[in-house]
């Protein structure tokens, strides 16, 4: 006779139905729901709190690194959209457009009215109307760099849409530099490549693959873009952030024109660069296992949930003691003491599903013995300590819940990476077998064998920015290739 | 002969042109500018700053009170603003309708295309659609209180706009809050109007008069709006931040029904409150002066600006000393070394326009003598000081700015508030000799002779919560009556 598998805080498995898991987990968290609006959601406030942190994070970097925030409008007239044809046939297919500026009652019923000369597009981003206003700034060389950033919603009309990943409006961070040479907003582009790295990679904890994407996969308008291709516990690739060198196209759609240091005219290199709640989506599908959410304490609302275990004798004995541990916590460890009238075995399945680092049940026995007793979320292990050693403690013990997520991730996922394929046989013998993950294999860079990835339903990633440098043959043409590519499926 | 008066930073004064002079702070500030959209503004970074600065203090007090952060779907389905009928009447004129969901190559053209079923209205306010999500998160008393605000864009198509006063686009937060009680619920409209008002008047230093709204100009679908009326320099008044209960109105609509603790089904109360990037516009209008902007040192982006006098043999040894005074202040002062290639005297007057409260000139003979040289911005007062002298009393240098800013603005708005006005004959007068003010006098609270006041322009600002409790008579009928009124024009 089998073990008995402990019942699980969510009614389905990764391993069953990995999309409906994904729901599972935001909605035992909390994180989000759907909204009326087709395609829309509602960020809840403990996924929203998740989002601050990201925020709060990502802003102070971008200012130590010299950018400054600003706001850009959300209209953008279509007109304008047509200066620059390869950005415009990117995005026109999925732009909500505002054509009326009131409702009428007619028959009872409100109906848009007031039509507008110039239909506007709800910004999908915000290259061109924020050079516009680069346009007007910037004069002489001494003008540049100019280095914005707006944190705002944008919205892109997706037909199929999933929480987080894919929703017609979602929110964003867009960074926007100008500069008078093609060096410096190269560097420009990479350094926020490499910040964006450093905060997937290293705060948030999820395995991924820094890179540049293949030319045809260019962001729209873009001379080179570059991504972290992170993977999922699917083994699919999610891309997770981006970061553009716009060459002088935007610069010269919007007149970003400028007076160099010899005198003559010249047109400024841009970038931009964007990170979305889509990054939600990420975290949920690196760490969560069957009980709900994990989360890396850079970016959890809460590290610890005090839980009182409250009788009619000992109410006031246990809260008082649930304050003294609180106060004895050094003063960056963010924790809570939750009174609510529920029961607290449900409160503390809740704060399973929530992904909540550790998790303390405060009854008599703890009083009594001045002790505390936790659950460390990670693998739910039971532990008992003294407050003394505790409050000690603490620090070591999120450190150490963030160095296993880490490991856990980053090991699962590099046994699912595969360097072995140097045939088009092999790339298919690997992802027929449904077991998905990163193949790492030559690409010549040509673009012209591509459709034979399609039966495969996997693209090439990105380029990474680690090269092996062994030399090899392109699995599409079998021609000698030196180049690594990520190939895989994605979400 | 009279003294010559000095050149002022600005081409244009407040005397001569509010409005033109109005523009020329926006504009010699660097706050904002049009965008090519119609009635929309870009925010630039320095302006930028100060909401920043703004949206940190109230989120941390939001959250002080027990408010947490969410966010919500800016479209709003047409059908879904028909569930409450004052509220859609109120918003209906004015606002921005998305009909379609891409765009198509006509002709050469783009027009829109992938006509929607439901037009969608972007945000004007969110009672319906928050009101929507507590509907689903609210089931027991237990659930209540709900306590959401969210930072965001809303549009209401304004036909005469303003920079920060009124633009087709702006930002705000908005806080929405479901009750068990109608106590609960006043208690928390009330708790927010005292926060606006600590805001406002103590942090941002301005003159305002906290009260409720007349019924007749309450926000559409509540039963109490308050509000702070700030008087500007023009003598007219500023709606400034208001904060509205909402009895069981919206509850109604959308249906936030919840289990009582006797077991009842019942609606819940609501609120809601907010402040918009409007507030930075009242700012302005608060304490700029001819120079340009004055800022209170909350929200100030810098404290000192340090502006380096360079020469061929002493560049090096200034801006070492500039290290130095920036090393030697308080962590708190924001002080920054603006080393750009621009003439100093250019960049002095650039500060000034931006209202930063100390101005410091360092040049080889503040290096010699271990001193630093500085303009106080509020009355453009010259010092020198040693440097050891300046470290020291810094924090007392900026605290007298702000003391002097609050006096400063508070004695002249009191000088023009009239209390002796009692009958229209007087009202008349006060507002004829277009020095415009504040009057506060006697209303009996009927809404039927409102119109005596409509040619003059002025309109009953608000109820101040502050009531003399003497009797009198009420300035449009004549009959006895205790209550104070605030007439005024507004902008």
């Amino acid at each position: 006779m089998g073990m008995a598998e402990r019942k699980h805080a969510l009614n389905v498995k990764r391993s069953e139905d990995f999309s409906a898991w994904y729901q599972a987990v935001i909605q035992g968290a909390e994180l989000a729901e759907n909204a009326s609006v087709r395609g829309c959601m509602v960020i809840k406030p403990y996924g929203f709190a998740i989002w601050e942190r990201v925020q709060r994070l990502l802003d102070d970097k971008f200012k130590e690194l010299g950018h400054v925030n600003a706001y850009f409008p959300m209209f953008i007239p279509v007109d304008l959209f047509e200066k620059e044809a390869e950005h415009v046939a990117g995005f026109a297919k999925e732009m909500a457009i505002v054509t009326h500026h009131r409702l009428e009652q007619q028959n009872g019923k409100l109906v848009p009215a007031g039509e507008l000369e110039t239909p506007l597009a709800v910004r999908p981003t915000s290259e061109l109307i924020i050079g516009e206003s680069m346009a007007r700034w910037v004069k002489s060389y001494r003008d540049l760099p100019v280095l914005v950033n707006q944190w705002c919603n944008v919205v892109r009309w997706e037909m199929r849409t999933r929480m987080f990943l894919r929703t017609a409006e979602f929110l964003w961070q867009e960074g926007h530099t100008a500069h008078e040479t093609e060096a410096e907003a190269r560097a420009e582009a990479t350094q926020m490549h490499e910040v964006y790295r450093w905060f997937i990679l290293d705060v948030l904890k999820m395995f991924g693959i820094p890179g540049k994407k293949p030319d045809y996969d260019r962001f729209a308008g873009a001379v080179d873009t570059y991504t972290i291709e992170c993977m999922m516990q699917d083994g699919k690739a999610l891309q997770a952030a981006t970061s553009h060198y716009l060459g002088q196209n935007f610069a010269k759609a919007v007149g970003i024109e400028f007076q160099g240091r010899d005198g003559s005219l010249n047109y400024a290199h841009t970038t931009s660069w964007g990170i979305s709640t889509r990054i939600i989506g990420g975290l949920i599908m690196s760490h969560s296992d069957d009980d709900g959410l994990n989360l890396p304490s850079a970016v959890a609302p809460y590290h610890i949930i005090m839980i009182p275990m409250l009788k009619a004798d000992n109410s006031q004995a246990v809260l008082d003691y649930c304050n003294k541990i609180k106060a004895s916590l050094p003063r960056d460890v963010r924790a809570f003491l939750d009174t609510r009238e529920f029961s607290p075995q449900n409160k503390k399945w809740d704060y399973v599903r929530k992904g909540v680092p550790l998790i303390l049940e405060i009854g008599s026995n703890e009083v009594k013995s001045e002790s505390v007793y936790f659950t460390k979320r990670l693998f739910l292990e039971k532990q008992s300590m003294s407050l003394n050693e505790f409050a000690k403690s603490v620090e070591q013990l999120i450190a150490a819940h963030d160095e296993m997520l880490k490991t856990h991730c980053e090991e699962a996922c590099e046994k699912r990476i595969n360097r072995d394929v140097s045939s088009l046989y092999e790339m298919r013998d690997f992802f027929r077998s449904n077991q998905n993950g990163f193949v790492i294999a030559k690409w010549a860079g040509k673009n012209d064998k591509l459709e034979l990835l399609d039966d495969m339903s996997i693209s090439i990633r990105c380029i990474p920015s680690l090269q092996s440098g062994a030399p090899g043959r392109c699995v599409l043409t079998g021609e000698e290739a030196a180049t690594d590519a990520v190939f895989a499926k994605s979400d």
